[in-house]
């Protein structure tokens, strides 16, 4: 953590997005800080952005601009797969990714695999998207090792979401090849699966890399991106991977109340900039 | 400035993009601090991001991410004039501008009126991209106010880009309503404007008070977006306007050497987020 402490109440929360930079949010009122077995969880209330989860440090969402991150993770899969019934979240204990799945009437079974079951309590506590979520009936929250539970579980899906953190901490595995092969075998036939991938900005090189091995791996592997504001650099990039569906084409019907997807962005997303195409080629 | 100083070297600077939240670099060495008749000038440099130029304590640009501005700012507009040949920028006193309009083969001359002097000859000093562009014979630089340039010139152009700082300080006068009736004067039959209109999650009423007289004003009035990662929420808006061009169509060919900007980013920078698209209907 790198907040700033003056006695037991922090004045401000920092993440570093480089050794020399970053963002800064003064804390109104710090909400619970505390060190589960994988990982440091912070919660506070900043002026301007709400509530605020940081996860060792790093921002993994605030109220005021979860939603960028969190409709881009999860509506070009869902929009572009013709019938969604079964859909896998693996990470997102926020429950952020969940309430986005929920809106679309065709799911009828959303399964969240959290390996934190902390963040889960803490988010159920301080954010206030999974409550109504799992109120449904169409949705249920294991706590356990995504990848594991992959390796396991013989259920198949038709959209799996990697709502990872950073390839730092508990999430390292979910950057890796062995865990998106797991994620293959467990799609259905005409199956979907998208994953954030990590800062346009600052990961060019781990984009390289993960976009090599997905490609041998998946006959569409294409990579997308999207503005978070409080993410490290402020755009964000996500993979779309399926063997029967490329990521452009016909649309289901986009639900109502989005903030920032829309068929026109949906088709934006997928132009990648110069700096990011000359690393993917 | 809301830099943090510790006797007389800086070290760090901020810029607080809310009240309450913000980006801060740390400062490897301070170049320039001074006041000129409009403003405060600081230059300093930052292990991330190299020289980075802050007015009256806000980002204006940075050598690791200007690119995404300048590039943005100016090819939109100049790859879709068929043949821009008279080119002004008003602003823009680093040069990104300029050396992005050079660029262009089919520009004969490029005017540039920037309003602070003190802007231009700091920035010629620590940034390299003005002085090559003022070798060449095709650029001028103008010190004076643009808005009074354009009311007393007589001159059109076919491509005017307005790359002025945010409507505080001196810059305001260059988002207003009787700005836009000069700019709309000084082009030629079939001229392109284009300009920077701040940041998409924080000018939003902004963006709709502007968009209401430009499209009054001219027959083509659309905002585009783009990623800036050191300005405030890490995208940024601009407008394209012009009575005689859709931003959409056939594009000239690309200048090489980009790092941002394709004719694929250019469509889909013009694909609004529905928090825009809402505020602009």
């Amino acid at each position: 953590m790198n907040s700033r402490r003056s006695g037991r109440r922090p004045a401000e929360y920092r993440e570093e997005q480089t050794p020399t930079s970053g963002i800064y949010f003064k804390c109104r009122r710090p909400l619970y800080s505390g060190r589960s077995r994988f990982q440091r969880i912070d919660v506070f209330e900043n002026d301007a952005f709400g509530r605020v989860l940081f996860l060792d440090g790093l921002v993994q969402t605030t109220e005021r601009d979860e939603f960028f991150y969190h409709e881009m993770l999860v509506h070009p899969a869902l929009l572009r797969h013709p019938r969604p019934r079964r859909v896998l979240i693996i990470g997102g204990g926020d429950g952020g990714a969940l309430r986005e799945v929920l809106r679309h009437p065709a799911v009828e079974r959303a399964t969240l695999v959290e390996i934190d079951g902390r963040v889960i309590d803490v988010c159920r506590t301080h954010f206030g998207w999974l409550e109504p979520s799992l109120r449904g009936g169409r949705a249920e929250v294991v706590v356990g090792d995504g990848n594991a539970f992959l390796a396991e579980s013989g259920e198949r899906f038709d959209v799996i979401l990697v709502d990872s953190s950073d390839p730092v901490g508990p999430s390292t595995v979910l950057h890796e090849r062995a865990f998106y092969a797991r994620v293959k075998r467990a799609l259905k036939p005409g199956g979907i699966a998208a994953a954030q991938a990590g800062a346009l900005l600052y990961h060019l090189d781990s984009h390289r890399r993960k976009s090599a091995f997905l490609r041998r791996m998946f006959r569409h592997a294409l990579f997308y991106t999207g503005p978070v504001p409080t993410y490290p650099g402020g755009t964000w990039c996500y993979v779309f991977c399926s063997d029967a569906v490329p990521p452009l084409g016909r649309l289901r019907r986009t639900p109502p109340g989005l903030r920032y997807y829309n068929p026109g962005i949906h088709r934006a997303a997928f132009a990648l900039p110069n700096l990011l195409a000359e690393k993917l080629s």
